[in-house]
Formats: structure tokens, sequence, C-alpha cells
């Protein structure tokens, strides 16, 4: 139990993130997920590093609002995928939230940290009681960019797809 | 982007809180919550300022329990709102929790603090299963009393009104 | 309101954590739920003290997957529930995941801490919406063994249970 195991194995041994980072990151998320609520995606776009890419695990063949696909490479892809889904909940006067809970921060040698987390989607329309859209886990690469924190690969993985795990 | 933009943009650039400040209002909200949870009222309602404002952005002409409101102003009003909901639940044999999440943190000049966060109400009837009640954004103002944290000023935008935003 | 109160009230002028503290009981629960998300049982039964007491608070007389009865004792029977819960769960493929929130962290004279905090249970079927399965209370008696975190004591009280409280 005290040997120091590979952090992609993220169980048990590795040691928490020391409370400055741990609490540094859970602010990036808070304010990553409100630059969504407030649907700036230009802001919410340089969240990601240039060549960020952004995997949905899902059912396989799904496609997303305005067709845009499950993998997403470069900031420009994901900023596209984000507008479209922004159009189509606009049209549908329905608001998105993101909640994500149970953080855990793995900061790795090179400076960038791994994280690993629970995203639940709940969705209200105008007048209407709130539904939980969607629940999934997600898996950050975050990279230090000048001073600010950017997600450098996603991966979000649907609790529903056909294939579950973790 | 290094460049300070005013709190209130609250996108960006402003640093986030140090990691003593976003614990300590963690546990501010955790605490807050929890009072609400028993159904201490008396002591709930000291976490808010002597003439601290509460507002409900909600659909325009809609009261709460027992006639309340959807702007409470002073200590007093947001009491008796709060223990108006408190007895309807009674009534109902229903139990209401409040999940706060997505905190953000943003310190100001004067010591006081800006907070934005998702706030999610679950309920549960005896014998039932949950229901999400409602979604909503919370945007605080928080002052330092003696020792203790206490709203200064709460605007709670429900994600199912009519002018949707943020 | 400047007296100290004895822990187990815990409202109003317990101090809370120090940052240290409270951002390592969240990774813990973190780390913790997400052990229980791989089922990864043998891991997570770990997260536990040999002689730990785990107990639902729940209807009189509900038994729990595989015939678990509602309070266990020690760390093979709170294994035991937790590997019946996990294979009820594959047999029906539904993913369950584990919110928790609005925690609470007070430490104890003698280096343990206790908790309290709001854990919310969101299942998914194959190809299903999710659903909000439970909602809870949960107060943790946590105790440093080594260089973790156990779970000595832990009350998990369901919000639908027929004597509401807190």
């Amino acid at each position: 139990m005290t040997s120091r195991t590979t952090v992609s194995e993220h169980t048990g041994p590795v040691p928490p993130a020391d409370p400055g980072l741990y609490a540094e990151i859970q602010q990036f998320y808070a304010r990553q997920v409100q630059l969504l609520g407030t649907e700036d995606i230009d802001s919410w776009s340089r969240t990601f590093a240039e060549d960020a890419v952004f995997e949905q695990e899902t059912e396989p063949g799904r496609t997303f609002a305005r067709g845009a696909p499950s993998h997403r490479r470069g900031r420009a892809a994901i900023a596209a995928a984000a507008r479209g889904a922004v159009q189509q909940r606009r049209e549908q006067k329905t608001v998105r939230r993101y909640l994500i809970g149970m953080l855990d921060v793995a900061p790795q040698d090179d400076g960038s940290v791994r994280t690993e987390y629970c995203a639940v989607l709940i969705q209200t329309g105008r007048g209407e009681p709130p539904v939980v859209h969607l629940s999934t886990t997600g898996r950050d690469l975050l990279v230090r960019e000048r001073d600010a924190w950017q997600v450098r690969h996603r991966i979000n993985s649907h609790d529903n797809k056909e294939t579950q795990r973790g």
C-alpha cells in the first residue's frame, strides 16, 4: 500500500494533490462550466488547448447537435460542436447545467495534471421541471498555459453507452 | 488575457481565490444548507446579514410557500419565507436537499466575496423516489461578520424562468 | 455565538477544517466513490477500517441486494454487501454513480475527523436516461491509518425513510 502506482491506474496510493492545486482546479472547472452556461463559447473554447482533443465515449455511430462527431480534434472543432449544442438548446428554449463532482486531481511529473470526475447534465425547459439529461465520467489532461489551465485531452464517458465501465 | 476584468464580469482572468478562502467558503455553504436540512431556521437565518436581500429570479408573479414574495428584504423576511417552506414540506412529508456545486469565489478589494454557483434542489417524499425539484444559479455577496461569513445579497435564478440566461 | 459547541452538534461555531485537511478529505471521497464506480470492491473495502460499521438508516426491515442487512459490522460484511450490489447492477446492466456534496469536515481532538454530507445516487441503464435513485445524508467518522484515511463509522440516512430528519 505504500509503493507509488502509475497515475493512470489512479486507485489508492497516489498522494492527493496539495490543497492549493486542488482548489485551483476546482475553480477552473467552476469557471469553465459557467462559460458554457452563459453560452460564451469563445471564452469557453480558450479553456482548451489549440490542439486539444475532446472524445465522447458514447453509443457507436451517435452524432451530436449539428452533426458534430463524437471525436473532436482541435479547438475550432471543439468550439463548433459546442456552438451547435448551444444553438439547439436555444431553439428548444432549454437551459443545461453541468455539475462536476467527485474530482480527483493527480499532478504529473511534467507539471500537467490528470483529473477524473463525475459530470451530471441537468436540463430545464421554460416553465418545466428539470430533468437529469446525462450522467458521465470525465478524464482530463490539463496543462498550464501562461497563467491559466487548459484542457489538452478530455474523455467524456457516457454512463448509458453499450460497453459500460468505470 | 492578462488584464484584470471587473469581478462582476466573472469570466476568465480573475484569479482564483486562495485555497484557504476557497475551502472556508465551501464549508460555509455546506453548513448553511445543513441548517436548512435540519430545519433549524433560527441558526440558518443568522448566516444572512441583518439587512440581507434574497431575490428569487423566477416566473413573474410567482409567490412561494405561505405567500412569501420572490424579493425578501431583511433577515426577518428571509427567515419567514424559509419557515413557510419548511412548514409546507412537513405537511407534505417531504425532505428537500440543496446541492451547491461549481462554486466560483471572487474576493473583492473591501474584504467581501462574490460567489457564483449552481444549486440543484432534490426532494424526496416518504417511501418515494427522489425528484429533481429545481435547478438554479446562485450569485451571492458574502461579508465577514466577526469570525463568520454572512450572505448580504443573494440572487437565486431559476433555470425554468421565462427569460433564461447564464 | 462565540463559545465552542461540541462537534457532534455540528451547527454554527465549530471552526472549519483547515484547507489542507479539507482538500484531503474531498479527495478521499472522490477516490472512494471512484473505486465503487470501477467495481474494485477489494480496494474500496480497504477505505474502511477492519472493524468499521456501516449503517443504512432506511425503512424498517428493508434488506439490500443479496440479502445484505442495513447494519454491517466489519470490513468483510461491508465488502460483501457492496459485492452483492455490484453483482445486481451488472445483471441489470446499470451504472450507479455516487455524488457526494455539501461536505462539512470537523476535526476531532484525537486526530479523527467527523464529516457530514449529502450523497445522491444516480443510475443509468444501457441506452436509458439517468434516474435519481436515492438521496441520502452521510455522517462518517474517519480515522487515519498509516498515511491514508479510513471510514470507521458511516451512517447513511435515506431521505425516503419513514422518520425523516435532518
